[in-house]
């Protein structure tokens, strides 16, 4: 069981608790994040300069936190931005002139392909239907199939854990796929916005693992995460040198330069990264095995809750393809009055996305949340359905 | 006298109030946006969806706000970015394919001539010396300089208020230098990060204002506003349809779109947005003509002091050029020991910028710094100088 105090607070109404919030993100806010702001605000670190020591030192913890807890080397580089949209943008805009390969398995994935066309890139794809895994099942993934995306491609993009569709890749196989793209001279580049910190995607197996910090970190929305291999700067180094732009002002050699330094190219979030920082060092304290841990046995206990409920039917099939952090459940004839009636209990689960719509109901399974808030989840699920 | 309790808390030694900030930015935080902050972390605005009524009628708020306080036309769009950097590069990237026209007159117009240049386009510029005013003097802004400079230049971008320097393009001749750009099909942007709301720049004369919260509107940093004209969208457009690529996500275009259904492209910093909204209800309030009563009288005070006091010149000559907002001053033999000596008095002064480092004390004089602060600061200089 998870000692820790029940997160996200909201107004209640007098002699209602608080909802719980399962929703994908934004989601509950970690409780020690909300501790952390109201001592930001106090003490006058947000009218300090983004320059001076004391921010700089906040910078370090808020490093040392992450590469404690993902097992960061020391070469790599943790780069800043405010999304994990720009994050996809600046990985294209800085990384690939002709052509990026994507592995495509639901709306992320797609967004990130997007990018890349929107840009001007050939973007080639490996696409699974949404809902489907990669890449167990044959899906364009035999060492021929694969042989054939990646030539001439300057950069494999995959997203580990697809929030839309609740459809994840193994580590071990994202790990596999990442050989094979630099094996053939492109950056391994792995969208980790729900996967990292439970999901032990090694980042010196990687080129680029980003996230954004109001899923699984449990902070307010506002800040994206590029986590990026020495080989990957040098790659937008040399592009730059080379003539290509990589950015106006926030190109990646820009940015990996001012990390170097503890610094951001420009004025950040700094609420946010002092926030990252305290949340980043307790769940090092934790540890990634401990925080997957409590998120597997969470899922376990959820799906086995599932299968003795009429109606509900797990939207991905069991096995190592199906996500432990975005839990997705088909409700026959539509999610909506269920999520409704889950509500007014005070349980806030999220809606299908995008063909899901409606259909669905996506639970958050992160570390931040809880063991005691899973079975609240639970008993509301048996008593509504 | 300005009611309002003082901004900037911070941890002060037993028997010391907390130190008044009128650092250049971020600087202190507006009192409202303390209160705000507290309710936002605990009524569970942060873990709801950007998607949500509730958010959607946050963001409907931040832009009645800002149309109220600044004037905006129904047809303008309020965009979001992650800082008024960000908003250069959307800038360049959106409306620019070959040429873009800089007014230079300190750092910060410097780089948003640099983004241009590292965007791969042609950047024409107009430069006066730092600390030196546009356009009253003679500076290449003659009609035929003008002609020369804006011709085939798709974009004139000025500093209304340099904040490295503290030297100001008057308003009026912000909008006579816009009239001209857009007489030449050009169009006219203009850099507000330290002038808006108290410097009352039209937005109906522009194409594109734009500033940072962490200024003039007293709250943390980590978002950047860029009001927009329908000219500057549909341009945006055109060049897009044209098989020009404005964006990989957020190009010009894209954030016009979700900002017509107020709502933003990407999950943004939503905290911001609602302190934001807080802050520019309150401002609106006040009117921009009594904040700009506000700042003038504390510039006033301000330099009027400054005669007397020995040791200290004004950076930048009397006159319309003189920045309101951020007063520069030389100090005799360098500005750090007087800086060391007022912050221990609890009153913090910026450092100057680039070239004036050292030798520049820039202290913020934003609707955020009271009068009571400004006589606090007055008190201090008097007896440390």
């Amino acid at each position: 069981m998870d000692p820790r105090p029940e997160a996200s607070p909201k107004p209640a109404a007098p002699g209602h608790p608080a909802p719980l919030c399962f929703l994908p993100g934004p989601t509950a806010l970690h409780p020690l994040a909300v501790e952390e702001a109201r001592k930001t605000f106090a003490d006058g670190f947000l009218s300090g300069s983004h320059r001076s020591p004391r921010f700089r030192a906040c910078m370090q913890a808020m490093e040392d936190g992450l590469r404690s807890l993902l097992g960061i080397p020391a070469g790599h580089r943790i780069l800043l931005v405010g999304s994990a949209t720009e994050a996809m943008e600046r990985i294209i805009q800085g990384a690939v002139v002709h052509r990026s390969a994507h592995l495509v398995n639901g709306a992320f994935a797609r967004r990130f392909r997007q990018v890349a066309v929107n840009l001007g890139r050939e973007a080639a794809d490996v696409t699974v239907p949404d809902g489907k895994g990669f890449p167990e099942e044959d899906a364009g993934l035999t060492p021929s199939g694969m042989d054939a995306l990646l030539k001439g491609t300057e950069l494999l993009a995959m997203t580990q854990n697809e929030t839309s569709t609740g459809v994840r890749i193994p580590t071990e196989a994202v790990h596999g796929l990442a050989d094979r793209a630099r094996n053939a001279g492109a950056l391994a580049v792995v969208d980790l916005v729900t996967g990292w910190p439970s999901e032990r995607v090694d980042p010196s197996r990687i080129d680029c693992g980003f996230f954004s910090v109001q899923k699984a970190f449990g902070l307010p929305a506002g800040l994206g995460v590029m986590v990026v291999s020495p080989e990957f700067v040098e790659r937008s180094r040399k592009l730059e040198a080379d003539g290509h732009p990589t950015g106006g002002y926030m190109g990646i050699p820009a940015l990996a330069e001012a990390a170097a330094r503890h610094e951001t190219r420009v004025t950040p979030n700094m609420l946010a990264i002092r926030l990252l920082a305290r949340v980043a060092q307790a769940y090092a304290l934790e540890g990634q095995e401990a925080l997957d841990r409590g998120v597997r046995r969470r899922a376990e206990a959820f799906w086995s809750a599932v299968e003795g409920l009429p109606g509900l039917t797990p939207a991905v099939g069991p096995g190592h393809s199906r996500s432990r952090t975005i839990l997705v459940v088909e409700v026959d004839g539509g999610s909506g009055p269920l999520r409704e009636r889950l509500a007014e209990r005070g349980l806030l689960v999220g809606d299908g996305y995008g063909p899901g719509k409606g259909r669905h109901m996506r639970i958050a399974n992160f570390p931040v949340q809880t063991d005691q808030m899973m079975e609240r989840l639970l008993e509301g699920l048996s008593a509504e359905v």
